[in-house]
């Protein structure tokens, strides 16, 4: 048994869903592990992996208007703002959502099933910068 | 340290949450690990894995109707409606739960509270073939 | 590769967030393990395990009024009342959320971002004893 470390870095362009889907393949096809498991760590408290429907965009942008309904940029509620009206509201999202995922590897590729994707979904407004830090563990 | 795998395929019968903690303790004790990790992998994005209350069903059906109300079927927010009016309620559904889990295993067994057991959430209101990949990790 | 394993308990407060990072990170220490993944298990269905902000108080006191406001004690909706308003809720608010959390360890110590800490939320009113078992994968 082996185990491989990487950390993905990527650059949000604001609210919303990034493909990190082949980006993650990559990394497995790196570690040269064939049957394994991968886990993914996002290292932020307002963004999200998520594993969601990879074919029809409308999903996503669905997604997006229903956690901005259900948790409203603003809300006279929220005491934390810091960083502006989006501040707290992408703190909650992330506790409705999570920052790690755990994927099986066979055949040396994730075992996704047809129509999922991995994304890293930004809550800010603003775009950042995102680490994701990678674990592979298994058999060549 | 040794790994094993496993592919459980369950037919559910609509919306709702269907007890698989059997199932999934059958994997581990087949596995012949006495101690490690198990991890369960669902490949859709309109179902969930989840951990959750095994006595009172009435557990299950208040969690049904919360989430009836909180992610409404047929809401006008939803654009994607491909294959109906929950269509885009599963995909959000998901989204707020998870499709994976990882328990410890100890004495060749999980290492569930005394009141956990493990749920396959079909959110879907048809019923839908799904499959969890099983992951066990650990040694003899 | 080794693992090793431990169960910490913790006697909360009643509702609202624990910091159980510091705990965590002795476990990690006490394993000798340098590089590796470490697991945490929630053995119970009316509490979770989050990661989130660790620098300003109003970020928890804000997650806990917004899901006080979301899934509401006493709501109507809920025929399972047990043990009390906050019984099913406190169900709700762990489908919400999540009773696992995976995090790498990187020399020898939890790959956490600088703003992220690890908590034990509890959702019922009362206190409770809670136990989180820890799996520590990795080399030495």
């Amino acid at each position: 048994m082996e185990q491989h470390f990487a950390t993905l870095s990527f650059t949000t362009r604001g609210r919303g869903l990034l493909d990190i889907t082949d980006r993650v393949r990559d990394c497995v096809a790196a570690s040269g592990l064939c049957k394994g498991l991968a886990t993914l760590f996002l290292r932020h408290t307002s963004a999200s992996l998520l594993i969601q429907e990879n074919a029809d965009p409308a999903v996503q942008d669905d997604l997006e208007r229903f956690f901005a309904r259900l948790v409203p940029d603003g809300d006279p509620l929220f005491r934390h703002r810091a960083e502006g009206p989006d501040d707290m509201p992408a703190h909650v999202r992330t506790a409705l959502t999570a920052v790690q995922l755990a994927i099986p590897v066979l055949d040396g590729s994730l075992a996704l099933g047809t129509w999922q994707g991995v994304y890293l979904w930004e809550h800010r407004r603003q775009g950042h910068r995102r680490e994701v830090v990678v674990h592979v563990l298994g058999e060549r």
